[in-house]
């Protein structure tokens, strides 16, 4: 039977070592996330989790979501009772503004405790996940009185939100959409068309369903630049508050998928919808990108969801299960067989598993902060030194940290053998979920473009700099400790890497994008490993000298120290190889004539 | 939609040019197989799978086997018409010996249609793919007895065969299984027990099913040397032919598994059924295995089986997809988009999938070969050259094979982007069905393990050292071909990788066998990629030399020259990064104690 426990120590470790929470305590919306409150929200969260979403996560596999004749969608058996837990006890709330009935709480803090429900329940967050997407959307953009109407109700869990951009014919390439806002006297405007893949597009948890939708005005032009934001809300929503008319706003059909089958994936026809726009006419996509960009960081969270429960599954699976002996003879003669843990390539995989995981904690949440820090940082050039890392991660945090929780969730599949591939185990679904993680909010191709062709250029490569300054400053205080040496001299070897495939990319890539777009996906790779090898070092050195001062966990502390040694020797030297592919260009791939690919 | 045409030019051409089909026309069972023959059986089958095999397959995930209440198994609507016509055409027959009905074909024929079969409808060719082993380990060890009883039934695909290892306790420790075998007065033996994950172990599809059951007799070492193989019908076979009474064994459930949902995934029940003992007592495990070592290259071909159906589905894909422009400016400006294949990351994605299954289609039938060989060689130098091969070779196909598979049928997932998420484009099913492969008939891990455990120490490494040979002479012949120096080069190179990791393993693995495990992975690895990469200097060697010629067919023999290219700069770099890793050895594997892996 799958199991899982929040890793509330590990958690507790990064925030305290890597994020450094403290050190903020006197800038806004940190003066409350005092440390007995983080803790009390860290414990709280990780139970709700473990004793209230983790049982319905197999459920929602098994059972999926419902389209009813009448085009209404029930969620699978307890997910509402689990969202009025949810929403009850003020999850929705944590990081969202206190004016509009948040709590105004660190996005960093929100991030630590959200991965425990993403673990538990990818499906079931998506329901609330998309929410706080609009509501950044609609406080960046939305007129006071779009604020006013629908923000309250969002932040507190009574209404959710939805993004609907991709139309059958329109994904990554928006400027394609069909969908059409006519104008109407009133302000309003009549929407309609049909549009894919709306994740929480109907359901039965809230009382209201509020559709934030890409469509074109008459005459707008015919690209990306066409392009306008709309609020459309299943029941529209009285001047008092009250909720008035259905909308003409439906699910046509539920998407069969691999995965994530207890969030309901919806086709919405769109007839005549009544909407309102959301900024300025034409401008959506940036409107849109607003929201993107946190649901990106969020996606990338779900990553290390589903890489944490993948792994504590295996993790304890190698540690019930007997089957042969350790190559150094017997580990326990006295039972049947050894336990898994005694296989070194089992051993490979768990270690993998650990390093990738726990380095993308540490990651994500070093990723969260950096928001924080570009919104509430003392100084005009800390909050532009975060916002520059804020947009050259997200990108990285999307794209290598699905990429690895999918390998993750692969490899933990792999440890229970036969096992891991009948449903009973649990982590054939952890793969399935995981995998679209890699495919939505721009798939992770997109997110390597946007790396290479925008956020690496961007300043005259001033972000990528900084970020090179920081991985040489923390070699730079391992060096000299022998516990760190090698990892320090590993990180440093790879961050060379990375320098030179960015001076290769800078010079062959304005000669030739397309060798800028061959080498995009290996260089986020490079920039994820190196990014989550400075977590590792950083990690290191706070173990270090939390056991040279006798102090904190010596086990888990140990621990630490062994699981960077093997990111070294095992992550980090991909690096080289990485790079080499990169200076291959684009020549090879780009050669061929299409028909070459095809059957005879 | 997805689509399926069986890839017979690319089929002929390794047979032509990489396995050298008419080289081998004076050997034993080589003399049938003439060009005439051989481009019949693969236009034939080619058209067997794409006509009536795939269309089932889609259909096979969908409904799934139904156990009903009397223990029976129904498979998904049309695969017993299928069986039947599959039977009929005599494709059960193709490499099965005269003397009981087969064709006498060689391996390497069989195995190149084989792939058609299993990219088609990996599900049901397991139902006979499953026999073919069980008619090896009957002809190897069973009396004349046995063999006369059963094995024309199943050659002809009357009956089909199962192999029962596993239990819940004992999967890849075979000495922990507990099932019993009582001698009785008549020479049987009265099979009790359970057996788990049995392939095809109940259906509707054969009149018998031939159970192959690994059991213990009493007072057996307590030990994978008390094993002893036992045959157990369904229906007792009467000595004149016609079947008996019906065994008391029965399918008890059917596992609910990630994919592979057309075969029927069986847990078998034996209760005192009648079996007879094959081969001798207690040598079970060695008869078994002549059966695996077979299954384990067919596994591999439903690896190369997977990724083409993916590739070719991917391709279409981005052939008709529109969707943003070319970096270099519209390559269609009159449409309202370029197609997915102007975009790099898609085609790196794309050629990778080609450069992997196009040389792991050379790979397959090369080792194939060489089973061919190791029996009907001139010479018994050549037949020794050729089992070193297959010996060396098995564990590779298996574990690299299936590994890439994967890989590929996720990449091609990638190139559909949301769309490959959802059922309708059969994309999601490749990549749930070849995981299996990675993890039955000996997980990857275990195939490392061989490798590097069995194979690479056999006779002082003798294998291995022709195997570099083979590469050497390979370099050489091309190094001085300007069309192919620089991919001869890139192979060089990732073959002194290989040398130098083999060297480290057998030096750092006599002192501490755990650094032997702890590289096995990464090693099978290497060894995968020069072993492919081998493949294609070769095609890259046979298709300059035919465009010098001005024969061929020019734009197929550009592209695998295109291919090979892309092949070296893009995958061989990864065996410098893969001996890195194996030479950080086992420490830091295993040196934390396996509480540190569960959460606190």
């Amino acid at each position: 039977m799958p199991s899982y426990s929040a890793p509330v120590r590990d958690t507790r470790f990064v925030l305290d070592h890597v994020v450094g929470l403290d050190r903020y305590a006197n800038l806004p919306g940190f003066e409350n996330a005092t440390p007995d409150l983080v803790e009390a929200i860290l414990t709280e969260g990780g139970k709700l989790a473990a004793e209230v979403l983790f049982p319905l996560n197999a459920v929602g596999d098994r059972e999926g979501c419902t389209r009813n004749p009448d085009g209404s969608v029930t969620t699978p058996t307890g997910f509402k009772q689990a969202f009025n837990t949810y929403v009850e006890g003020g999850w929705t709330t944590l990081h969202a503004p206190v004016e509009y009935g948040g709590q105004g709480l660190p996005n960093v803090v929100a991030a630590a405790v959200g991965e425990y429900v993403l673990s538990s329940n990818h499906s079931f967050e998506m329901y609330h996940g998309l929410t706080s997407g609009a509501v950044s959307a609609l406080l960046a953009r939305g007129s006071e009185e779009l604020k006013r109407k629908y923000v309250p109700n969002m932040v507190s869990g009574q209404w959710t939100g939805t993004m609907n951009l991709t139309e059958p014919h329109a994904g990554t390439d928006l400027g394609l959409i069909k969908t059409k806002a006519a104008p109407r006297d009133d302000g309003s405007y009549a929407i309609s068309g049909t549009k894919i893949f709306i994740s929480s597009g109907e359901h039965d948890l809230a009382e209201n369903i509020i559709h934030l939708v890409l469509a074109k005005t008459p005459g707008a032009p015919d690209s990306s630049k066409g392009i306008s934001l709309f609020v459309v809300p299943k029941f529209i929503v009285n001047d008092d508050g009250s909720l008035g008319d259905r909308n003409s706003v439906s699910c046509g059909s539920l998407e069969h998928k691999m995965g994530i089958h207890g969030n309901a994936t919806c086709v919405m026809n769109y007839d005549g919808a009544t909407g309102w726009l959301v900024g300025e006419e034409n401008k959506g996509l940036a409107a849109m990108f607003i929201m993107m960009n946190a649901a990106r960081m969020w996606v990338g969270m779900q990553g290390l969801g589903q890489a944490e429960i993948a792994y504590q599954n295996a993790a304890h699976y190698a540690h019930d299960r007997r089957q042969g002996r350790a190559l150094t003879g017997p580990a326990e003669p006295q039972e049947k067989a050894d336990t898994l843990f005694v296989h070194p390539d089992v051993r490979r995989m768990l270690m993998e598993a650990k390093a990738l995981t726990e380095g993308l904690r540490a990651l994500m949440l070093w990723g969260a902060l950096q928001v924080d820090l570009a919104l509430h940082a003392a100084t005009q050039e800390e909050r532009q030194a975060a916002d520059d890392l804020v947009q050259l991660l997200t990108p990285v945090l999307k794209g290598y940290g699905t990429d690895k929780g999918f390998d993750v969730a692969v490899m933990c599949q792999q440890v229970f053998g036969g096992h891991g591939y009948i449903w009973e185990n649990g982590v054939e679904q952890y793969v399935r979920d995981a995998r679209i993680a890699q495919i939505y909010e721009g798939t992770n191709g997109v997110q390597a473009m946007d790396l290479v062709g925008r956020k690496l250029p961007m300043n005259g490569g001033r972000a990528l700099q900084a970020f090179l300054g920081i991985v040489a400053d923390e070699v730079a205080q391992a060096r000299s400790d022998e516990k760190l040496a090698a990892i320090a001299e590993a990180l440093e070897k790879a961050s060379g890497q990375l320098g030179a495939a960015t001076m290769w990319l800078m010079q062959n890539g304005m000669k030739n994008p397309d060798n800028a777009g061959a080498g995009a996906h290996h260089y986020m790779h490079i920039l994820g490993i190196v990014a989550t090898g400075l977590m590792w070092l950083r990690m290191a050195r706070a173990a270090a000298a939390q056991l040279a001062a006798g102090g904190g966990d010596g086990k888990f502390l140990e621990a630490k120290l062994v699981t960077a040694r093997f990111f070294a020797e095992r992550v980090l030297p991909d690096a080289g190889s990485l790079r080499r592919k990169i200076e291959g260009g684009a020549d090879s791939l780009m050669m061929l004539d299409p028909e070459m690919f095809l059957p005879a």
